[in-house]
């Protein structure tokens, strides 16, 4: 099989989940390339040891630089803050590397554009980890759209909660808390939660035409890890929305990291004439589906466990009945990657469709702060 | 609307359920009858009038037979316990009345045997308050099954879990006790919740031949509330069998009141070839529904709110997603047993169907005590 | 016990839901006064004739303001489509009646208010059959709420979704469609059901302050039953809105009858610093609540069975583990109201508590007309 | 890191999730050894060498005889059908390697105790692979079983369904089918689903003292692969039996492949005096537990998503709400296995251990066999 050389950038939870996606992905698809974990690149040069040596790098980075210029590198994934992304991709993308790039792409639209410039400039294959995509339920969901079963569409309804922020007692900035420090994550659940919910949405339903926004920061001051004193927080603790789809659908989104109970409850439900789908992300491994010509007395939503081999992905894993998990979906990401550069199109979403996801929440983020209806940036 | 005046023997939960029921059969259904409240007996003359003036009984009575020998009684129903049943029920009989009895029919099957020839002889209706047969989600099930859209039954797996008796601080025998003293009830758990899921399993899937049981009293003394005293405890609190079905089916059967977090979980499971039905109390308006005709990719569980106006009894109530409940249950049986005055075959189940219910628990009784496969007894 | 008469004006969906809660409730509650149910008025005399008989009405009447008038009348009870609401209830008033009405109060709150002015310039008892209040699973919400369990609210979460009217064949108007006709019904969604999600939402979680909303009709036109021809719906098919209370919290509100799948699913969260309580009509007799000072392992959502002898109303109903339904809240209403008369304060909500839910549902139907925040009237 | 080289014996569904998991423990987990894939062996060279290459072993076999003697082996790893179990077992153990085996341990008692007393002789670490006590909501339930928090025992009630072998088209024997070969499986459901259930509950709640039993084959003959004919099914479709515990608490156990709408439904359930657990494979990052010390009003079975940092396993994986799935049960127990090797006694469950569950299973197949209760085994 054919090598493909991977230079990864961070060593946080996403440094795991690629670097797992990455070694896994030619044990369990058939694959054109098998990914080869050749550099791992940290802020620290022991940080970026510990972890080569943890998942089998072959040599450890301090210096993103270096390793986006390493001529033995063939792909350039990033994995750090999302204030490094512009930078890393532009010049990963200007050294002829394949790019894959941790969502959002950018903290702005400004910051993506520039990106998906200069991919398309150097012509590099290309993707954003937007890996809900990959959940075999959420992809059974995709091909039930595309079958036309569910009809025309009425209503789009997602929300993604969460509640590890609610103590006051919890900093902002620093490891493992810079998704508090709007300097470097660009916007608080907007851009971290919502923007999943969106690009979900963008591909499942179509474009969406208009937005009106309300965000709120509960916890006005924390102390910041780095400086060690109360600062103002700048970032949005929850964020929700009313769209108008341009297939005419009617969505409501909300994101919040104040909703307690619930760990990482991303759920979206579409309604259709004739059927509708819902899924949550706390048992990704079932879809529930209600089918309006099902007999009458016996309709009801279905759940269905999707681990059959005739369900999106599950053929490769085990056998019916047992279910996969969150990490997979990186995995499939990986395998669709591979073998979208053997030809056939790029692998979805590239960084001109992540682009988009961008345009949406900035409009909420506009329309939040000028309390009016704000339509969405349709191109470019 | 011609009249059918009721007396009804017992005043504590079943006596509230029924007469619940006697008085709203009419409100909701088209029935040939409509039911008086003539008459209520208790043991003491206070608590029937009590009773009475709540529920608008015409006359308080204390002595049950004198209600059963009123010329203006058209119909006692038994709602007393269970040490009551067959010398009330023969007595009406012979007095000419309809006899409308609780369950379990006796204490044992030479009881049951005396009351049903008893209502043969006399040539009376005679009904068993089995009232979750009427469930319209078990009714639904029915519906199923005598349509054959299971096919060939492999399985049937049924349970009745409580957990109010744990406390070895409960006494036994006396008001609302009465069920924990042997004498009085026949048995424990066996005679009061296997009951039920032996009745429905008769019902929906036919004649049992055998079954190997146990049973186990966990609490072995208690204070006995009449005499005061710490009294060995001889009804059985746990009761578990396994059997064969005429069919060729398998079962499971459990019931116990130590089943600590069910406060009144009767199930039952039945697995065909081809489809699948589940229902549970504490859900009482969904029936589970898995058909494997379904196309692949889209075969799940069906959970059916079966609250349209095409389910049992339904288009009688509210509408479509609001939910009834127990007491309704009992409403049914009513409706039913006054419909099936006008003609049209008994209503079910008749006092000799109801027995065959008590061969099973007799059954299950025997081979508990005897360790050993014991066959069911099959007619009289 | 005393008698209290009672007149019922209209004998559809509503007339037998307040016929039987009057029926009922005083076999089921220690109540100071006993419903008597003395008329029943209908458009044609057939029609209140038939429901007389089958209600067990002492008389019919298709006139209503010679019921309104009646000296033997003591409660007028309004279950009549939205447009007769506030004639029917001014003249009650004046004619010195208690009164109760279905709801919304009026078509706006222009008819509202005339009504509240009304009921307070006679000093008449007045409710309002805001029913889900009296779930017992929303009702131990509020006693949650109101003992300070979740702490700070940060969410409010609330939507009622159907699936009825998504066919374009089903016509407006005439025998049970009223609801589509926007001169009788004054409004679609917002009034029909978003009231039911406003009051909920104010009598837990107080004033709402501002909102931003959107509605659609899917639907452009459909034929009248009056006129037979097809004419411009004038309805919202769905609605939704965004919306800051007084408490700083924030929520989300939707309500559509193009939602597949759903039959009347009425659901409601809120989220608190300490805690969470979910509940949905479609298991009405469930709560879910969450409480983050559980044990850290063992921090879950709680499914409440809400059956037992300390839950509200239960113990005036049957045992652990059996449910309720739809009916019984209807049937609390009345209880509580009966009480109320016998002093300690007017039984909630009163028309002057329902007004402030026609402010909401104004402030929704204005913004998403204006395509702009909305300031909710706070005050007559 | 130590290395540890792993020769693994059998490619089918087994040889695929113990590759991973010995491919994967590293990564997550802080193990004294590094496993080494280095042989591979199947019954063709071909298919070992496509294995090979798929995860990376260093050679491929085709005899496992000389696996087992390769110096370069320090454990070899069963992963081949039940039938070569003892033989390789004890080949493996006189040649002084470490040996892990697939469940169950041999085809009978008589297999297993041959094969425990090679380990035992040649003291060498052992391990079956039961692998569902390494579930995290599993784990937990354990955890709160050994604190006391459930108390004492009352029940044990415990399913495996599935329904893959309905169909009468089915071959038995050959590629994927051995287990339906009673001469290659030893049993049917009874050793290959019912193990897994009584392996877990022994581990849980002590010692089986006495079963009785039933079993069936409801499908009488079926063609074999290997001959071509239709050949009588000698395992059991289906087999069921009810327990008494040592510590007193009483016990349903039943697995099938005839339930319709259950791919792999493992489910158990424990109810003590003071708590009770319930847990599913099919949703197995969830345990039920219901807390009888719970305020009275607030008692209700908690859905614990068994996800966050202080559940078990679980800081080794993602983020709180992002769900582990089946794989991760054998990660785990490599994991274990592992740590277990620099010291602290043996992992769980050793060849001895694994040798009771047979003991249980005999006496299951022994007493539907003879239709009485029988006495397990209890030593050697």
């Amino acid at each position: 099989m054919k090598k493909l050389n991977i230079g990864v950038i961070g060593c946080g939870f996403m440094g795991r989940t690629h670097s797992n996606a990455f070694g896994k992905a030619a044990n369990f698809f058939d694959v054109p390339y098998e990914p080869v974990l050749k550099a791992i690149c940290a802020r620290t040069g022991d940080r970026a040891r510990l972890f080569a040596g943890k998942w089998g790098y072959e040599r450890p980075e301090s210096d993103w630089r270096k390793l986006v210029e390493s001529p033995d590198i063939d792909l350039v994934d990033i994995a750090s803050p999302n204030d490094t992304h512009a930078e890393i991709a532009i010049a990963a993308a200007q050294a002829g590397k394949m790019v894959m790039c941790e969502k959002p792409l950018g903290r702005n639209p400004a910051e993506s554009e520039s990106m998906v410039k200069a991919v398309e400039a150097a012509g590099v294959a290309n993707m954003v980890w937007y890996n809900y995509r990959r959940v075999p339920a959420v992809m059974l969901a995709k091909q039930l759209i595309d079958e036309g079963r569910l009809g025309k569409i009425f209503h789009y309804r997602t929300v993604f909660l969460q509640d590890w922020t609610i103590s006051s007692e919890l900093p902002q900035g620093g490891e493992g808390l810079w998704r508090l420090d709007a300097s470097v994550a660009g916007s608080g659940v907007t851009g971290d939660l919502l923007a999943h919910n969106i690009d979900t949405a963008l591909w499942l339903n179509g474009e969406i035409d208009e937005v009106t926004a309300m965000t709120e920061t509960f916890i006005k001051s924390r102390k910041h890890t780095l400086t060690g004193k109360q600062e103002p927080v700048r970032i949005d603790d929850a964020s929700a929305f009313l769209a108008r789809f341009r297939n005419g659908s009617l969505a409501t989104f909300e994101a919040t990291r104040y909703a307690r109970g619930h760990k990482a409850l991303y759920t979206l439900e579409i309604n259709g004439e004739n059927a509708s789908v819902m899924w949550d992300l706390h048992d990704l491994h079932r879809l529930q589906y209600f089918d309006h010509r099902d007999e009458s007395r016996l309709r009801g939503w279905r759940s269905i466990h999707v681990t059959d081999g005739d369900h999106p992905y599950m053929k490769n894993w085990w056998v019916p009945g047992l279910q996969i998990g969150y990490e997979h979906t990186f995995i499939h990401q990986v395998a669709d990657f591979l073998k979208s550069l053997d030809g056939g199109g790029p692998a979805s979403p590239t960084f001109a469709e992540a682009l988009r996801t961008d345009y949406v929440t900035d409009a909420v983020l506009r329309s939040a702060a000028d309390r009016a209806w704000v339509k969405v940036q349709s191109g470019r």
